[in-house]
């Protein structure tokens, strides 16, 4: 086991218990929807979001209990994306890492409210004195959460790629699906790093590194992610593959090329590294991540 | 126009043109969430949550334009959660007000999205400063916001309401269908008025007189719907009546008769109205409100 994967799952452990107390079960016909939102986010995952706050706070001298409480919220809105993204009028997807999804398991519209559900505690959990003494810090990181996970990001994202059925071919090229990427992906990477530094009340210079180093690592994620689609085996990467090329959708690999694709998430995965110049040893395992993010298997 | 009725339609009116501001169109595949968000915001409605907002504020000597913001805050939470309850796997209604709901006129995959920005937004506004110069003010208004609008709140409350169909009839009475209304609707009214009282940083009396008034009203505002829906005209109560009976629906009127309902709503009318006998004659609207609730007809 490499230092990195040590360290990811000595933190998903971490986060899985916190996420466990942050989502307790309650009794009451109320409950179910409980159940459905335990059972969107406790299914396990690589928690590489939660992670990313967890390193990038270690930076600026942040105390574990309040990054930890940070990267549950997000990993929370991170769920809750994609219990919607798996319902039958989205992406209309029966598994999720191997498991039945959460509308499969329970109903649709227990899924809907399950969803609404997590991002409502992500909120609640970001406005509490558990996550930092200043109130104007849990502002700030509701704020900035609110901003990546709403329209102008995440949510802008995934409508930006139910529009591009609607398109000519033509128009879909590197510049639309990088942006693409960058609102429905890429948001929750740069929250996830900048959010350590907020936490840590850091200078803007610092900020700017942070997000800088997301944008690089999360466009490169998201490549070796078409890669895997392409090239992985289904069994590993513990979902179906070949899905872009069945649905004949345009992706970093289809308008690239599997070879070009690669070296330009190398290149990527290299640029995340330099923006992480003026830190220390301390920024080793962010490093480590944004090469891991062309290396993965699944 | 009685003097409610004039400052019910005043106040609808800066807050549709704060909800307009709020939610800008932006160019892009992107602004076609914003659209189904306005479309799903800007459609009418009474402004019933934020003018109790504004009027609770005005008892603690808030500036109007913090109280609109938090206003319309709660009403993208409201709105949403109208914009989800009508998609086919909750409701399945193809009108809202008259005019084709936001599945219908856009589609599910776009309802569904729009629903998601509007509640990050409501959260973005709320903690940012336009809203009041104390941050922890602002965090106690997420906080209380996202907990009445989540699991603990209005998405525990729609839970309760879907599995009363896979429950013995016998076992839903008044006191379930009290604790579900407190849930589903009551949450949110009640978050209304302490909004007022949180943004004044009014002492703790204040905060629970806030909502001890809104239970009693919006318990009252309930049965009232319920009586709507047996007695009303559709075509001025503004959407189909009958539709309770049809589904075999246990409700306060199925439960207590109409003249029995009737007078438990007069009762619970003048309950809130007495929560507010520490208040001079700046509560006068508020007491309107809740003496309206049991005479609307709509």
């Amino acid at each position: 086991m490499t230092d990195l994967a040590a360290a990811l799952a000595a933190s998903a452990e971490k986060v899985n218990a916190r996420l466990d107390a942050l989502l307790a079960p309650v009794d009451g016909d109320e409950g179910r929807v409980i159940e459905a939102m335990r059972y969107g986010t406790l299914q396990g995952g690589k928690r590489l979001r939660p992670f990313l706050v967890l390193q990038a706070a270690g930076l600026f001298g942040v105390p574990e209990a309040r990054a930890l409480d940070v990267g549950c919220a997000l990993e929370m809105i991170h769920s809750y994306s994609l219990v919607h993204d798996d319902l039958p009028a989205m992406d209309d997807d029966d598994l999720r890492r191997g498991q039945p999804t959460c509308h499969r398991k329970f109903d649709e519209a227990t899924a809907i409210l399950a969803g609404d559900g997590l991002q409502a505690r992500a909120f609640e959990v970001l406005a509490g004195d558990t996550v930092h003494p200043n109130p104007l810090v849990r502002c700030q990181l509701v704020a900035a959460l609110a901003e990546a996970a709403g329209a102008p990001g995440m949510v802008g994202g995934q409508m930006v790629d139910l529009m591009a059925e609607h398109r000519d071919p033509a128009t879909i090229d590197i510049p639309h699906i990088t942006r693409l990427q960058q609102l429905k992906t890429g948001r929750l990477f740069e929250y996830a790093c900048v959010a350590g530094a907020i936490l840590g009340e850091a200078p803007e210079a610092d900020r700017q590194a942070m997000i800088a180093y997301a944008r690089d690592m999360g466009l490169a994620f998201q490549i070796a992610d078409d890669l895997l689609d392409v090239e992985g085996d289904e069994a590993t990467v513990g979902k179906g593959v070949g899905k872009d090329a069945a649905a004949g959708k345009a992706t970093f690999v289809s308008l690239l090329g599997i070879e070009e694709a690669r070296r330009e998430a190398d290149r990527l995965a290299e640029q995340a590294v330099g923006q992480l110049a003026a830190y220390d040893a301390r920024a080793d395992l962010l490093r480590a991540v944004a090469r891991y993010m062309v290396t993965r298997q699944s």
